[in-house]
């Protein structure tokens, strides 16, 4: 952990932080069923239980196993059922088999959460140092990350299933509204002359390790699009052949292709199709289908027609990728990203618990704040930079010049995933408001499609 | 389904069995938590709640949806999800993946099954003809047959989770008097003149298509021996190196061996192992653990020791042939089994519903009837011909002389599985009391060790 | 080794007799060159090369090894990579990766042949007990079988090359006597009445262990068919949807013509095809290419359309028992092939170096004995028992009643494949002449293509 | 292909080149035998054969099949089996599979190579204009990266073998003048204060597209170290349990390790194992083999014991990043490594033919260039920026700011290539003398160990 996790507030605010955090997981957990949080669809995602323990067993594990005395865990096999990947914490669970695990149930890992959060009220009430209080704080971003992840599982967890059931039923949304506002003309692309530019976190903020230390990078002239790529522009890829041309495609992105029979984004699938075209092994039987009936789209509100409009959420990097070839573009570096960004932003945007009861935005991938929300024709609205879809860069995923990962066990958050993956920018809409930053580091494998992920082009000028 | 289909009692009868096997389903169910129903431990289990939707699938799709005129199916979707494996009937969802399915949830299949349930009695109040009654008696027999199938499978997953969690509670067992009886002299081995005898089923009562039609076949002399291999002796062949030897094997059973690095029977573990020893990816290391702390087995009870006395249960073919060739022995053939078991057997063991709320015996895997059942020293109980664990034949599984599978998608029940597995005989400590024979022939792949199998020996005379 | 391996005749007998099969071995790797006794094209095959050192390893093991004192091995490395599967023996080198072995080359194998020769040709004249004589007997048959596998294999490897290499070219044959010879009215069905009949080698010739010991079998009547199913039969088979229709196959079978994606038998191509739909890989885009441009056959004499008069080849034990149930019949049992053929022949045919030198009949698979050779309308051509195909039977292969296999690493010769395999009977046209019997058993795996493999069809009476 | 190909000669000096080019080929081939030239021993590497006919074919199809007028191909299947990657122009022999292909064999492709030649002579004596001699230069670049796979990849195919033969008899080295010029105190840390630094090709000579355009880089003050990482600091790192600690790792290399049981580079073995320790799927058993009998290295010269004083080579990206964190240091960033070595090279080393014909230094990889060739004591002896192994850097393999790759297939040379890999620099002691340079980029998947690898470190100052 940082010097920069600094940010941890006097013992009362620390409190109530840590309670609402740990509140609203169990808000997000509330509309699953027991054998909703259990299953888990495939090797990267991990059931809804799983997450509720896990982020209780970091604050055990680091916060009160190391550090208040006499602690006893609540369950000594948790320490291996829940650790995720801290090596030097002791052996783990096999991550794929997460899913094997009918015990302990939904009602044991409540009270599991309950229990933790009793010691660590406690813990936090007796008065913490410094050091202390940022690492409560870091056990509450973490929080929050699984916030996201349980979100971006449960919603592959129900897409595999044929009967495409939904997370929660959508708010009803004024469409019209929103499209009238988009019809304005379209907004210019951003340039930047380039030069040198100041990179990564600084101030009393929180961070992670991996946002440090700022740093200057040198640009080129260059220009951003001043809006996300849409699924309307995504359907006009596709109906030029996108998905059959090797020319637009990375060798490894076009093998990719071929081998998972990719012909959409995750998630969407042909407007006529029956049941058992969906869930996993259903077969796509051409790339003709958007011509046809058209596609539809599962989300966390139920099955809903793809909307032109939206942003395309749910590619990988090597689908971005050979969009942004396909339109004559590339994607940004995180450099250029972040420097136009901290330009043009004021607010940053996320998902709240108003959110999850019905009196925000709705849920659905890629929603932009509706017009109700912070009003048309803002920065922040038209141009996306967080609260609709994480945007891959053309930066792979690595140390910033000078960088240090945390000491301990903690020093293997961030440190160690620092090859083969993409990096990341914004924010998605399931990413809770106040966990996101503009120089938030992100990142995945490059054919990862379940995180909420979509693009934004840049050119050379 | 065969003529032979002849023993569905009048409309009465029928319902009262219809309900009562029905309900004893719904009974093995009830200590199982929804995550429990959910969970596939590996392609070849299922999860519970699958099992209760399928058997009633069976009813609806094979009685309902095909002889109640104007029947409504309780949800269109169910005949993808629930079809196990007939061809004929349509596609369906893939197996390896019904561990995905999160919904429907316990409840709602808790209400499908209730509608089908009335459904049928209503169609079965109105009186069948005898094609009818037996195609419904059909359904009883599957649906059984999916009861310990359910146990199994329900053990294995069980058996995946490091914390090791019971299906149910044992009930005290008076070890000692079981032991007693033990004690007395070992029991001869049975001889057989060898010649000509009729193997099959015939008579009015119900049978599989397989067990048909009944023949003669020809023998040599030989003698089985009078009880079943026991933990004891099993401790014995793995201290004499029994999986360390690849003389005592066949080619593909030691492959297995190397492969999936067996030591011991299925669901056997060091005693003085410790979390991470347990559970899936859990490396056993050397074959000295009997020498050293010696075994538990995970059981539907619990975790215990290895009961020497008990017959061995969850081994392989493979293991129970190389097991026979170590002893200077081996398996006997289909025929020889039925032809002395039809000399000895006065009464088919199985389990019945008192086992399960606490009445009878315990439900430990291979637990012969205990002695308050029968009485020590009978046939029945010694050599354990039903009612412990399925015995493993020496004969590979296929059509009996003259053979013809049922007509329609019924006759995808048996027949089409008639290669790469071998047949077993006798029936298991969690078959239904009612439901094996000894004309019956079960069958599994060489590899299998998730059924409650075991094995008894033979010699040439 | 059994007592009935006894036909070894008198020293000078033997030496000859050695020369011989030594010699014809390598009369069968003339044609082809350095590059093509490397390859091995899958799991299943092995390199020519390693054929050809392969036997003479195992004269140098067991025969010069264990009985000539002071023998020393001509490199001790041989031992280790040479070894197929005598676990006794000591270590092995890696089955599927012996296409990755370049050294030795073919002129040092070809060294260790005459260097092993040479010291066996000393041990033989030397003068040999029954026992080494029936030793040194074995290793010929063991290299006879090597001989069949040699042209199998590389039929194989050929088969993978897109530009579709001949092993050697074709000897011009009367198509047109043969086509007219085969015009009279069909031939009766041959009929037999059951009852008790003995099966397996008797006498003082050579057998395998597995033959042994011959025993009453009991047979209720049946009839099978005068001649092979041909390749005739079998495009009506494939045009009636043969290879689309789940009902017609094993739920194994089934489940592997998807996997694979069958829809003709091995080395059946489209007669329409480019080089890039042949080879590895090459993908089949539909059932009706019969209907379209016909067939054509990759053969060791190069590619040939398909010839519907002969005998279909290269068919799985899946496609065999499908083409059984479509027909309305069923495959025989191994005592029912044996039962007949015992009384139907008067000389086995096979492959002898006439064959290989352009004097005899050619090598195309399944190519019966030439007008020239035997004459027409003989009991042997018409109805194809030896030297046409290996014929898969409904047998698993297993072992007879009272079976023991020889002592020492030698019994791992048939034993140990007692199980998963299906019993063929007959021989193939590249059968070595004096290899077959009409009691010889072979066996492989029910998905196995690359065998000269066909059928002959049973039905009861 | 970029505008910065303009070194073509005029007619004769090209002629001259390609003809030199071409024969190096053949003479790398020299000491294979056709059966070492026919194996494939992973999906990674390529048979010689293949080597020598691929970079024929890229003759025949980019240069006379576009720009020869009337130009017919030596063989159409050719286009078919010798097409690597280039999609534009049309399909392929799947990559893994060329090991299956026994034909043509090495007479044909030699004779393929004459006809080409030829015809490329009587092609570029015609006459050529700027933009087809710079796609000659382009084939003869070519060719010479095959020439150094070609070596590596039967390094690997050797090194495959059980039997650990050379690819050639080593010529004696001088070790002790080695070692003596070597004796010298340390060289002390290349220090750099960072600043903007020109990356990149850039003037008249021959570059590959990947290394345009050349541009500013903003760097951070750090310092190189002044040698590369030897065998016998390897040693200390796995004396001190490099293998065995994760927190060395990234999270991908460690499960790496796990999986493929790596202890060592790839091609060390216990000096103390036997034959089957050798070879694929020969199993490590423990990290203490340093300690005990020591290690030997398999080469293209033989097997040798491992010499401390020798650069480590044949070490993953992963084990490179692990290796400079246990330093405590890191691995330089491309542009560290480019800016550092401009200022310190004064001439490329590389192989030539005399390496080859005994006239020069060894082939052992790593080998430095001897005392003799250039004199003890220089930089680049010393500090072997080239001609040793190539350096993994820091830095994930992308493109260059404002980077365009060349039109047409040929285009798919570096290009599609960049994601998932990390960047190299400088070059090994097999890399053809002419082709690499100081802005040269070579790239490599973080689990690679058959190309000639090794590292420099790097610390931030």
């Amino acid at each position: 952990m940082t010097a920069s996790v600094t940010e941890a507030p006097g013992t009362e605010g620390l409190t109530s932080q840590f309670l609402d955090v740990r509140a609203f997981t169990e808000t997000l957990a509330e509309p699953l069923s027991a054998e909703d949080q259990t299953v888990q669809s495939m090797p990267d995602t991990s059931p809804t239980k799983w997450h509720r323990a896990h982020t209780t067993w970091f604050f055990e594990t680091f916060v009160l196993g190391e550090h208040q005395p006499g602690y006893q865990p609540v369950d000594p096999a948790y320490a291996y059922l829940f650790n995720s990947y801290y090596e030097a914490v002791g052996p783990r669970y096999s991550r794929p088999q997460r899913g094997l695990l009918s015990r302990p149930g939904i009602d044991e890992i409540a009270a599991y959460r309950r229990q933790v959060d009793e010691a660590m009220v406690g813990f936090v009430d007796h008065g913490l140092d410094d050091r202390l209080r940022a690492l409560v704080t870091l056990g509450l971003h973490h929080e929050q990350q699984h916030q996201e992840l349980l979100l971006m599982d449960i919603k592959h967890v129900l897409g595999a299933n044929p009967t495409g059931p939904a997370y929660r039923r959508a708010r009803p949304r004024a469409v019209g509204a929103v499209a009238e506002a988009r019809s304005d003309r379209p907004p210019e692309w951003i340039e930047h002359p380039g030069g040198v530019v100041a990179i990564g976190h600084e101030g009393d903020g929180f961070c992670f390790d991996n946002e440090t230390p700022r740093h200057d990078a040198l640009l080129q002239p260059f220009a951003l699009s001043p809006s996300l790529v849409t699924c309307g522009q995504w359907l006009e890829f596709m109906a030029d052949g996108g998905y059959d041309r090797p020319d637009l495609w990375m060798s490894d992105g076009w093998g990719t292709v071929q081998t998972r029979g990719w012909e959409a984004p995750e998630y969407w699938r042909p407007a006529d199709g029956d049941v058992s075209d969906r869930g996993p092994g259903a077969a796509g039987d051409g790339g003709d289908r958007a011509e046809r009936g058209g596609w539809v789209v599962h989300t966390l509100t139920g099955t809903h027609p793809v909307d032109p409009a939206e942003p395309v959420c749910h590619v990988s990097w090597y689908e971005a990728d050979a969009y942004a070839r396909w339109a004559g573009c590339r994607l940004p570096s995180e450099a250029e990203w972040e420097a136009v960004a901290a330009t043009r932003v004021d607010r940053v945007h996320g998902l709240d618990v108003a959110d999850l009861t019905g009196e925000g935005r709705g849920l659905h991938p890629g929603a932009p704040p509706g017009p109700g929300a912070t009003g048309p024709g803002t920065a922040g609205d038209t141009e996306q930079w967080t609260g609709a879809v994480w945007q891959w860069t053309a930066s792979g995923y690595g140390p910033y010049p000078g960088f240090k990962p945390a000491e301990g066990a903690i020093g293997e958050y961030n440190g160690k995933f620092m090859v083969n993956q993409q990096a990341l920018r914004g924010g998605a809409c399931i990413t809770p408001a106040d966990h996101t930053r503009l120089t938030y580091r992100n990142f995945f494998y490059p054919a990862a499609r379940w995180p909420f992920t979509g693009l934004r082009l840049a050119v050379d000028l």
